[in-house]
C-alpha cells in the first residue's frame, strides 16, 4: 500500500490546486466538457455540506404572534363593555385563550425545514404512535462515505427511544432515555440498528406530538412524532328512504297557527318523516300527531336554546332546519338536498332559498394578535361553485332553511346564549369546520305575517341586549372588531 | 486555461484510479491518515448520492387496510343482526365508513420520508395556506456543486405555483400552473427565485392536504401543504365564582322524590348554581325553584336524549352530571373538580366518586379491517397518574358523577338512540376526543333505592331492546366485536 499512498498525496494537491482554480475563476467548471460534468455525478465524493453554504436554521420556528387586524370601518367589539367591567374581562378573556391555544396545540403548530445535503434519511410526515406503546421509527438511514466509525444519536423530549433484540457487541448507549447514541464500525450494522430503533411516549396523552433530533457529526434533523389514540367510528345508518335519513326540525314560539300551517304542508308530502319541535311558548299548548316530538323549554328560553335543544334529539344522519312560519311547496323536496350530500360527503351544509330570498354571505376573519382579538366581518358573496353542481356555491353561511349533517354541526352548536336575534352567530362559531353551500332552486315557501305584537316585541329586543350580545361576542370569539 | 484542462484531465485519471482502490481494499480510507479525514471534510466535494446507496422510495405511503382484529371470548357483533337484514346492512354500513373516511381526510393520511443527500431545502411541516390564498412557500433552496445551467421544477396537484415579480431574463415556465420550471445559470439567481415561489390552492376547501414534488436533477422530494379555514375561538367567560363557571345537570325519570332530595341538598352548599333537569317521565310534574330550568320531554324519550338535552342548554365553561337519585354530602366541593380542570386545561372530564363507588376503565380497541370493523373491549384499569395530582389517574371512562369542559363533550354528545342502559357507549364515542382522569375523594352520596316497579320496568329492559342495541353499535361504531 505505499506507493499507493504516495500517489495519493500527490492526487490531493492536484485537487488542492484544482480548488484555488474554481475560487479563482468561477466559471471553471462550467467551461470543462460536459463529459466532466457526468463524470462528476457519479463520482464517490461523499455528501459533507459545501463550505459556500452556510448551515440553515431548520427551526422548529414557532408562528409568533399574528399582527393586530384593523377594524375597517367597523367598531370596535369592546365599545358596549360596561367601562367598569372591560379591565376584569379583558384579563379573564387572555386566560382563557391561553387555554384555547393549549387545548387546540398551538406549541405543536412548528414549521420544519428539511436541510439540504445532509446523509440522513427519516419520516418527514406520518409517524404515529399510540400512548405509552412501543413503535418501530420507519425509515431511518445513514448514507455516506467510509468512517472508521459511524456514531448517529437521537433525542426526544415526551417519550423513550430503544434499539429491539441489541446483539452482543453492537453499541447503544441510553437505552429507554430520551437521549440514544448508536455507533459502529460498519455502515449496514448501523442501519440495521437504525431499523430497530423504536420510540415509546412516556406520559398519557390522546392528542399531542414529539420532536425528534436526529444527528450525525455537523448535521442535525428535526422530524414530528404524532401522538395519539385511535377513535371509535360514529356513522349514522341512512336506511331506506329519507324518513330514516332526515328529521325536520323547527323553533316554536307563540305562532301555533303557523306552526299548524307547516306542519300540514310537510304532511302533505312526507307523511312518515319526524319532525322535533322545540317550544318555549309562555303557554305552551300541545302540538300533537304522529311522529312529532313535542318539547317544552322554560318560557322564552330562545332561539338558539331551541335550535341546539331540537339538534341533541335527532337521530338521523341528517336534518332539515325549517322556520315555525315557513310552509313546504309542491316544490320542496328534501330529496334533492339529500342527493347533493351524498354525492360530495365533505359537505357539512346545504342551503336552499325562502320565496325568493337566498341569502348567503363569506366571513372575512383575520386572527389579529393575542391581546387584542380577531377581526370579523361578513360580506354577501360566495367562494367558488361546488364542482358537478352548476347551481350551488361554497359559502361560509346561508339562510335559515337548509339541511345539515347531525353530527357535525353538533360540534359546532347553536350558543344557547343568543336568546333572540341570531344566526350568522352559528357559522361563525362553524367557520373552519363546515363546509357550506348554497344551491338555487331548492325552494320553501314564507307564510303571510300575521305577528302578534307580544312575538314582535320578543323578535325584536331592547337595544340593552345587542349591547349584551357584543360583550358575548367580545369574549367568546376573542374578537377586536365585529360588523354584520 | 489550455494546460490547465491538461493537468486537469490527469487529476480525472489519477482519481479512477483512487476510485478502483477504494472498491478493491474497502478500508482504504480507515487506513489513510486523520490528516485526510479532516482535509475530506472541508472539500468541495458535491452532494450527489453514491452509487452504492439505491434510491430509496419515499412514499408517500398510504396505511394499508389494517389487520382484521379478534374478538378474544366475545361475540361478534353482528350476531343479533336479524339474518334476512344482514346484507343491506352491511352494504349501509361499508358505504357510510367510506363517506367517514374520506371526511376524516384518510387519502391525505400519508408517511412521507426524506431522501438521504439531496441539495434540496424545503419545509417538511408547518406549510399552512387558507383556500384560494396566494401564500409564499418558505424554505425552499438549492445546494450544490458549480454548473452550468441550474434547473429546477415544482409539481402540485390541488393548486397553482408562480414566482413572484419575475424579471426581464429570469427564466420560468408555467406560471400559474401546477408544473412550474424554473432555471438559471447563476445559483444565487436560482435560489432567489426559488424564494418568491407562490402556492394558490385552485379548488375551495376547508380541511385538507396536497403534496408538493420538488425536483432537482435526478432527486425528487415531497413535502405536504395544509390547505384550511381559520376558525374563530370559541371561549366561556368562567365569571367570579363556581355560578358562572358550572351548571349541575340531572336526567330525571320518574323519581320526583328523590329529585327533590337531590336539589335541597345541592342548595346548603350551592344556594345559586343552576340546575337544570331534563325530565321525560310520564306525566311530569313541576319542578320550581330559583335557577332551577325544567324542560319537558316526550314520554320515556330515554336516557341519552335526556343527557344530550340538557348538555344543549348549558351556558358555562363546564358542567357537573350528577342521577337524580344522588345526594350532595358536606364534602361535596365542586370547587375541587374545577381547580383540577384550571390547573390541566387540555382535561375535558374529571370523575369522582359515587359514595364508595369510584368506577373507572381502560377501553382498547384495534381498528380491525375496513370490511369487517374493529374489536373493543372494557378493562377496569387505568393508564397512568395524572402528574401533580396524586389522586387523579388517566381513564378512558368513569363513573356517573363527573364535571366535564361543555364544548368538548358537546363535540362527542350522548347518542339519543341509546334510551335505557347506556355509559360506556358516550366514552366510546369519546375516545381519543376526550381526556378523562378519574380522581379519590371527590365524593357525592347516593340515596337508598326505594325504586318503584314501574321504574325498574324501564330501567331494565326487555331482552329484545338489548339485540336492537347491538345491532346499533355493529352500525354505528362499525364494529367486528364488542364485550364490556
Amino acid at each position: 500500500m505505499h506507493g499507493c499512498r504516495r500517489t495519493f498525496f500527490i492526487v490531493i494537491l492536484f485537487m488542492c490546486f484544482l480548488f484555488a482554480l474554481f475560487y479563482i475563476d468561477g466559471d471553471f467548471w462550467t467551461k470543462t466538457s460536459p463529459r466532466i460534468m457526468s463524470f462528476s455525478r457519479f463520482s464517490s465524493c461523499h455528501s459533507e455540506q459545501i463550505p459556500d453554504f452556510p448551515k440553515p436554521n431548520i427551526g422548529p420556528f414557532h408562528n409568533d404572534n399574528p399582527t393586530p387586524c384593523t377594524c375597517q370601518n367597523t367598531q370596535p367589539a369592546n365599545q358596549y363593555v360596561p367601562k367598569d367591567e372591560l379591565e376584569d374581562l379583558h384579563k379573564r378573556r387572555a386566560e382563557e385563550f391561553r387555554q384555547h391555544q393549549i387545548r387546540s396545540g398551538k406549541e405543536n403548530d412548528v414549521l420544519i425545514l428539511v436541510p439540504a445535503n445532509t446523509p440522513l434519511q427519516y419520516p418527514m410526515r406520518g409517524f404515529r404512535v399510540t400512548p405509552m406503546n412501543k413503535t418501530l421509527i420507519p425509515g431511518l438511514a445513514l448514507q455516506t462515505q467510509k468512517r472508521a466509525v459511524y456514531k448517529v444519536s437521537l433525542r426526544v423530549q415526551k417519550g423513550v427511544l430503544s434499539v429491539l433484540n441489541v446483539q452482543e457487541g453492537e453499541k447503544v448507549d441510553g437505552q429507554n432515555e430520551k437521549h440514544l447514541n448508536i455507533s459502529s464500525s460498519s455502515l449496514q450494522q448501523l442501519n440495521d440498528l437504525l431499523s430497530r430503533l423504536t420510540y415509546t411516549s412516556s406520559s398519557y396523552h390522546i392528542k399531542t406530538e414529539d420532536l425528534a433530533y436526529f444527528t450525525f457529526e455537523n448535521h442535525e434533523v428535526i422530524f414530528p412524532i404524532e401522538i395519539r389514540r385511535l377513535s371509535v367510528p360514529v356513522l349514522f345508518d341512512p336506511g331506506k328512504d329519507v324518513n330514516s335519513q332526515v328529521t325536520v326540525l323547527v323553533k316554536a314560539f307563540l305562532r301555533y297557527k303557523e306552526l299548524n300551517v307547516l306542519i300540514n304542508s310537510i304532511r302533505w308530502n312526507y307523511p312518515k318523516i319526524k319532525i322535533i319541535v322545540a317550544d318555549d311558548s309562555l303557554n305552551p299548548e300541545k302540538v300533537v300527531g304522529d311522529n312529532i316530538e313535542h318539547y317544552i323549554m322554560p318560557p322564552a328560553q330562545g332561539w338558539f336554546a331551541g335550535r341546539n335543544l331540537a339538534v341533541s334529539q335527532v337521530t338521523t344522519k341528517y336534518f332539515l332546519w325549517v322556520d315555525d312560519d315557513f310552509v313546504f311547496l309542491n316544490e320542496t323536496h328534501i330529496e334533492s338536498f339529500v342527493k347533493i350530500m351524498e354525492a360530495v360527503p365533505e359537505l357539512d351544509v346545504v342551503g336552499g332559498q325562502v320565496g325568493k330570498n337566498q341569502f348567503s354571505f363569506k366571513l372575512q376573519y383575520e386572527e389579529g394578535s393575542s391581546e387584542e382579538g380577531g377581526c370579523i366581518t361578513r360580506v354577501s358573496r360566495t367562494h367558488a361553485p361546488l364542482p358537478g353542481f352548476d347551481s350551488c356555491f361554497f359559502a361560509d353561511g346561508v339562510v335559515n332553511y337548509f339541511l345539515a349533517r347531525t353530527e357535525a354541526v353538533r360540534r359546532v352548536g347553536f350558543d344557547p346564549v343568543l336568546k333572540r336575534v341570531a344566526h350568522t352567530e352559528f357559522f361563525i362559531d362553524g367557520l373552519g369546520d363546515l363546509l357550506v353551500v348554497t344551491c338555487k332552486g331548492l325552494k320553501i315557501g314564507h307564510q303571510k305575517h300575521s305577528t302578534t305584537n307580544k312575538y314582535g316585541s320578543f323578535r325584536h329586543p331592547p337595544k340593552s341586549d345587542s349591547q349584551k350580545k357584543m360583550t358575548h361576542h367580545f369574549f367568546k370569539n376573542h374578537l377586536k372588531c365585529i360588523k354584520y
